[in-house]
């Protein structure tokens, strides 16, 4: 853990900054995060393949996510803006759930979790976009990150 | 319930398209969200003004939060642009959790539930970039639409 | 014809300027635009469904198209931000070409055939991104207003 | 050719990513892309400088594909976000025509051939926006690479 | 003055929110603001036409304030995105001085204050941007609102 | 000073560009930018904490800039995107006036004046929202840099 004492971000003064990762070396660093979301099973069914030929329903999603992955730093106030090497979300039916997770790699002094968050995120707000005329109550559950690797440590949910 | 028979954004062929809302009736709209950010409990104290002189945590969520409503059809495919009247983010800190809710408003042919949606979402993701140094497992849980008052009918969460 | 003599946009002397449309009627309006991917029938094959389960190569270009309409005011410099009611993309593979249409509307003092010639580009872009490693020699071709209606008057290719 | 058997940015299953480029070396390189805006010759003459003394309608264009060149990675879903070291946009009149040229430089693991795409076809839609109200008929034609250099191999227009 | 007593944008406990501005009335509303962009005289006439055969120093500023005003709601957290019906710049050297002036209208329930600022702003760190390398001790002075009219009432700077 | 003989970022002819800087070397450098957001006395004790407990007037402000500098590639046309590895905006009250201070970093082959300068000009533009119905006459001054380390050579406002 970096450091338990205070709020990453944060001044002295509890001012807002962009903190500095100058003297951070650049390598090369992966991000899983995951979330899922929550519907009826028919809608998950009319989600997936049921009545739809082409199936862009789950592509609108991924779409959606792997743009929001890149669009992270001016949705997010304090985090670096970053070259991305690679992004890929997987979206997988089961019977009233989509699990959404987005997988981020960068070469640089920073890691990419929040980019894999906001890639899950904005793909599930997708899948509501799509279902909410057939269910408005669905939601979003779960948005956190499942494991990160490269930096001073990895990192994986379920560690201390 | 306006359709219960077929997702909405996909013609008959299943390809996607933002649908015409030109014939329906501009009207006041308002949409609320509510999300939850799950934490330890040092962590919202810490988030709220425990340590925080100047409090700009919660603020730079609610900020965000702000900004990615207005940004929601540039993120969300199928969207339809549309002028906000108002934008308004609670945040309600409990024991390790933070309530997140957003209010949206617009006077237009189509509702704001995706824009009240979007910043809880990225609300949230703000406060995970905050606290991730010290709680990498805080998750977002149960983003969803409570209430939309306005268009065809009201609706609350826990309707049919 | 609205004005045969100068080009709009610009003033008496010559500086670029977004041309003041407060005093339009706000009516509904629609532009039809249309451009062709060029490329080899084996790639127009690849490209729709023949060795892609998913098919969401056709997707990826329709929802990038979409979301370019929405985006035309910042990259049209002067161009008006509308409110838009309705994006439709079109992708209709021939042998060696994928015809791409977009149909526009907005209820605004302005037309959209910006919005439409931006979602042709834009959609034509995407789909050369994806087989720029098969067929780098591939083109967009003919990208033009098909038809406007609305506003003083309708408009249709070829006529004069 | 990199790979004639598949179409770049789909996984097996017909799934779109932005394909890893973390082990690809970053190097410089240049792609050129070239395309033509086709008016009337008197549109041409009133775009370059017969009555416009500030000349304004080229810069106006040329500032938009220098712009747009920039936003590629938000516009066109699977690009990688890169940092730009070059941005230059040629825009050379004939009789009936204006040529768009970009030319796009990175040192990156990728190439920037969608940039120089992305800048020629935003500098042409622009012109035509300029045009619009004098000649709707107007069209934008053979957008395409005309070269790109570094990486693992160059490339010109014509080679096979 | 529409309320002296306290700060627009923030509640009573001091968070800040978009304004709900639904209940206001929908009228033509114009903002003119200023600014003076303050170098050495001999870079002034660089910027306006000695050296420059195309004079592309003064369009690049223009556009970039033109497209500036468009992109107020995303940079400015609480500003409300408004359709704006005309935007002109204009930009009048003097000796050491390039002084920037932009014009906003709307048809909205609230003003363009800020999209003209915005404007000025963006125009004159344009051109610092091209004069850096000349002369780095240029500054922006005395960016500030001219004239607004529409809405409750009508103001001219120099009005208590 | 790199050179006093023209403005950079214009070739021969006058037509814009962005310069190549491919050839230059990858370095750590930092620029500060300054100025003043001036208003009454009164108005001041607002923003800082007189009647907010919150305290978001200034924390809106600062994300507001920390937002902008990473969004200056898009508003300045020919600035190069640059990954920013540090941003800091002070907000220092004085009698009636905001002191505005940004810094920014980077390791890349140009400099970060534009994104400080850009910083400072949003922070200031969105101070003037929160304040302009209580004084509609606050203005933004001296906007300007103030100094620069890395690259060829450092520089202070004050040098030649």
């Amino acid at each position: 853990m970096e450091d338990r004492s205070a709020l990453s971000h944060y001044r002295d003064d509890g001012s807002a900054h962009m903190v500095d990762v100058s003297a951070k070396e650049s390598t090369t660093r992966t991000a899983v995060a995951e979330g899922r979301f929550v519907t009826r099973p028919d809608v998950v069914d009319q989600i997936t393949d049921g009545r739809l030929p082409k199936g862009e329903a789950l592509a609108t999603a991924r779409i959606a996510g792997v743009l929001a992955a890149k669009q992270t730093p001016t949705l997010i106030p304090l985090c670096h803006p970053l070259p991305l090497s690679k992004i890929e979300i997987d979206l997988l039916p089961e019977t009233d759930t989509v699990v959404i997770r987005a997988t981020v790699r960068t070469t640089a002094p920073t890691g990419v979790e929040m980019e894999a968050m906001t890639a899950v995120s904005v793909a599930g707000l997708t899948l509501y976009d799509m279902v909410k005329a057939v269910d408005r109550a669905a939601s979003i559950e779960g948005i956190r990150v499942i494991s990160k690797q490269g930096g001073t440590h990895d990192w994986e949910a379920g560690d201390a």
